[in-house]
């Protein structure tokens, strides 16, 4: 039986894309089983996922308000969905005020999700790409995953995009070693905001440093000569963005020249598979007969009456008898 | 049936200590039966853990030599054991050589076990821990976990340690910062070496600034006023060492009083039985019948046949079967 929201959503309807949405955020079972049918169902979507992290300050919003609407310009349909497993402790941040891209979030061609309020990295990973998917399905070119700089949130955006482009603020030369050497290697393309006023000067010195230490990386076989690059841009005065987007355009067009567009996006497929296994194997351990059992095994482990290793054999085995 | 290793085992035998360490880092089978319940059968040993990290360059190996030393002095046993999840790539670099440390290797009353080459994190925390467990049950009163400061890898030795201590070396205020945060709020005790000579002064100032980091930090039900603590030591000339270990003692003894080395103690159980318990159930995947499935939906959904979440459910339905 076809989902009463696959129809809608393969023709566009913002609203269906809401729902679908919420029904991949739900942990219910039965939402579970809908989402997973639903999202079965899709037809491969022809997106550009643009991944985009960026610590608190950087001008983030200003930048995605700015560049989502230049892209939407040009008749592109873009959605931003966020992802920041923190959110629980920082009451949700990023995102949560769509006023604070008053004009994306009220243009026709434009999709703002906020990010929602569960803190379970797994569960964030698996809803994120089924929203992925679903902003697809619904014609959007162009999917921003927008993440905080927060402990593995990067690396998860990162596993999901074709692009990965980190945003930064001016900065002097010692704070370089602020990024971590792991972001940098993931990054595509490093934009340096605010590069406008009083600070041009500081950023274009900023984009030479990051474009020095860019040069002593290892070379990846998926870029061509040039890439990883930095770059200058001001998401204010608009300054940049346009040479921005050139160049996320053609380091796409070169990856999918020489197959490698399409050799990442099957690795990451493949990730997504071993990590719905493990997750799934997992999540045994949640069932409330399970939960139970564990409790009563680890109260007897912390009093010492067994052994870790021991309990650890125990719960295995009532996980594996047939029930 | 008892194992012919247990009796020497507790007898002290440094030959049946070492042999019964390699059995526990074996990933063979019967090695992993074998091992299992001889662990299970030591009894609950009264040891000491202290876990110590610091980066290559800090004197770590100095350190040990002569602050293990001192101990045997007193007449204590002292075993020191190293986990290093990165020994493939870096060639087993730590205590892979035992020249490091002359004096203390040819100590009767001190065991020195190089780190072995494996580089699975899960693995490297199971055998680390049952390494533990066994350098107590042969009689040892402390047991010296060294680990470089990479990845995760402090997280898991504090996680075993009744103590977590940082060696550091003399550096400028603003290297402050190289230290993250995380591992600050698990360090007891800070020991900033190579206090002696020209360095005298840049210790003193570094200890400062990290005592001054250290108030910032939440306090903690396990730590007595004063805790966690910043010093100055001298691997060289041996100054602070002294004064290091009656901070240790003192501490310790404070906790044992108010209970919280039983408390971490007890929830250091709960997490090997929960880690074990993980790994067990991911152990699944390893086996050559459910990595050849595996292989096979892996490719079957990098070419787009399948998709991730659907391979993911026949994949967990498969491992569900009776066989």
């Amino acid at each position: 039986m076809t989902d009463d929201l696959l129809t809608p959503l393969l023709q566009g309807d913002r609203r269906a894309l809401s729902r679908a949405i919420t029904l991949v955020e739900s942990t219910r079972p039965d939402h579970r089983d809908r989402a997973q049918a639903l999202i079965a169902a899709l037809p491969d979507g022809g997106a550009l996922r643009i991944g985009l992290s960026g610590t608190p300050g950087v001008g983030k919003s200003t930048f995605i308000e700015a560049f989502g609407t230049r892209l939407t310009a040009q008749g592109l349909r873009v959605a931003v969905l966020a992802v920041d497993p923190s959110s629980t402790r920082s009451g949700g941040s990023i995102l949560g005020d769509k006023t604070r891209m008053e004009l994306l979030s009220r243009n026709p061609r434009a999709f703002i999700r906020p990010s929602p309020s569960s803190a379970h990295l797994g569960g964030v990973a698996r809803r994120t790409r089924e929203a992925i998917r679903l902003c697809e399905a619904a014609g959007h070119d162009i999917v921003l995953i927008e993440t905080v700089g927060v402990g593995q949130s990067e690396t998860l955006v990162a596993q999901m995009s074709d692009l990965f482009i980190l945003l930064l603020a001016p900065a002097g030369g010692d704070e370089l070693q602020g990024v971590k050497r792991g972001i940098m290697e993931m990054a595509d393309l490093i934009l340096v905001n605010k590069a406008d006023g009083d600070l041009l000067a500081p950023a274009r010195r900023t984009v030479a440093d990051y474009a020095g230490a860019l040069r002593l990386l290892r070379k990846r076989a998926q870029d061509p000569e040039g890439f990883p690059k930095a770059m200058p841009v001001s998401a204010t005065t608009g300054a940049g963005l346009e040479e921005a987007w050139t160049q996320m355009h053609d380091l796409t067009a070169w990856r999918r020249d020489h197959g490698h567009f399409d050799r990442i996006r099957a690795e990451q497929a493949r990730d997504w598979f071993m990590a719905e296994l493990r997750g799934g194997l997992l999540a045994q351990l949640d069932a409330p007969a399970a939960r139970r059992r564990i409790a009563d095994l680890g109260t007897r482990v912390a009093q010492g009456g067994l052994p870790p290793v021991e309990a650890a054999r125990q719960m295995l085995d009532w996980l594996r008898a047939p029930r």
